[in-house]
């Protein structure tokens, strides 16, 4: 049987074998939220890059260029990773460049993985499908803040492995603390809002309405996956197309 | 009011300041419980050494050497980390250079913190009411297995954060969910033996006795700090002393 594990900062990466693996990159409150929906509503590729200097380089060449740091979007890019920057209207039919404080940061350390694709409550179910048919061992990295621990990554981590129980092997101790925090926090995922230090920060730079919205389940049926660099939805993936 | 986080493995302690802090060292199985329950058996002095050859340097010179390396004594040397090796007989009176797989490894890894201190749940009240007077932010210090998370250390991190709640502020997502985990498991702390993949491993190695004693609480009165890389009892710290 496969097994899945899960791993709460970028920093542990160095600590689990990556080679065979499909990692999930997760974070949460927004870089995975807005990918997923970003895909959703017809972006055709996302390519992360960890620096703002990399981000610049893709100006003037079709682009739509996002940019984050702490919460808010950097002076003079066209977006940040609030996910509604990426309803249809804004990124149908476009290519975006993407640097975030914490996930894309989480892509590129992962960068030795067999498939590196992006989990979100907005694909929770899509996700876990896609997951169980890999065949393949499953590790869940959380992005976390800055290379700490954070909640709603590591919730959101349980919910995954809380779905997958009966087909994959936990392998570690943290597989079993995220799946018992989701069990606390899944009949009320705001709870997270109120208990979690990144959300309350998130709510002073006043995008609370973000955050909520990234704790909406399965409103996306996509799965990104990274290729050469670059996300992207692989043709025939969805179900029933 | 002062502030009190909890680190989850010793790989992540270059994200936190640890400059003014009491940094808690946490090894439930076994080394903070056995350092804990050495000392209220009458020990003089415990040297937490990193290397077996750092260890193998004391010989011959009156110190009882124990070494522990993935849960089992290091052959050669006089006992590992089992609470049963730290008994009144076998060490009152005794200074003792100790070397594990973790626990010494972390306290190395928190050089810099202003005071460390061992906490277990043996000595669980004592040390809350130590943290309680020392005024200081404390940083609560998973030591984990082999930098990875563990759910025995985060239990009793969290186990503390709850007793301690009142009288600090909590920094970071890490400490809130310590404490949802403290909340989930405290009426049956052996319910972590049955979860956690390393107190399995442990039982595979035939000490489950050793794992069921290091969930006893408050059966030890002393908190055990490090001075100049030597851990003892200060004198006139013990309550009613």
């Amino acid at each position: 049987m496969a097994g899945i594990d899960v791993c709460f900062s970028p920093a542990l990466l160095p600590f689990y074998t990556l080679g065979e693996k499909v990692v999930v990159m997760i974070d949460i409150f927004r870089a995975s939220s807005s990918i997923c929906y970003g895909f959703e509503n017809g972006a055709l590729e996302i390519i992360p890059v960890s620096t703002i200097e990399e981000c610049l380089a893709y100006a003037g060449q079709g682009y739509l260029l996002a940019a984050e740091r702490d919460g808010q979007v950097v002076e003079g890019f066209d977006f940040g990773n609030s996910p509604f920057s990426y309803t249809r209207e804004k990124v149908e039919g476009k290519k975006i460049v993407l640097t975030t404080t914490n996930g894309t940061y989480a892509i590129e350390q992962a960068g030795n993985a067999a498939e590196i694709v992006i989990g979100s409550f907005l694909n929770l179910s899509a996700l876990c499908t896609m997951l169980r048919a890999s065949g393949r061992d499953v590790l869940l990295l959380c992005a976390g803040w800055k290379n700490k621990f954070n909640l709603e990554d590591t919730v959101f981590a349980g919910a995954v492995v809380a779905a997958l129980k009966a087909d994959f092997t936990l392998r570690g101790d943290s597989a079993v603390a995220a799946m018992d925090l989701y069990e606390l926090y899944k009949d009320d995922l705001s709870l997270i809002i109120d208990k979690s230090s990144h959300s309350q920060r998130l709510k002073n730079l006043g995008i609370e309405k973000d955050v909520l919205f990234c704790l909406e389940t399965d409103i996306c049926q996509r799965v990104p996956v990274l290729k050469n660099g670059v996300l992207y939805i692989p043709e025939g993936s969805l179900p029933g197309v």
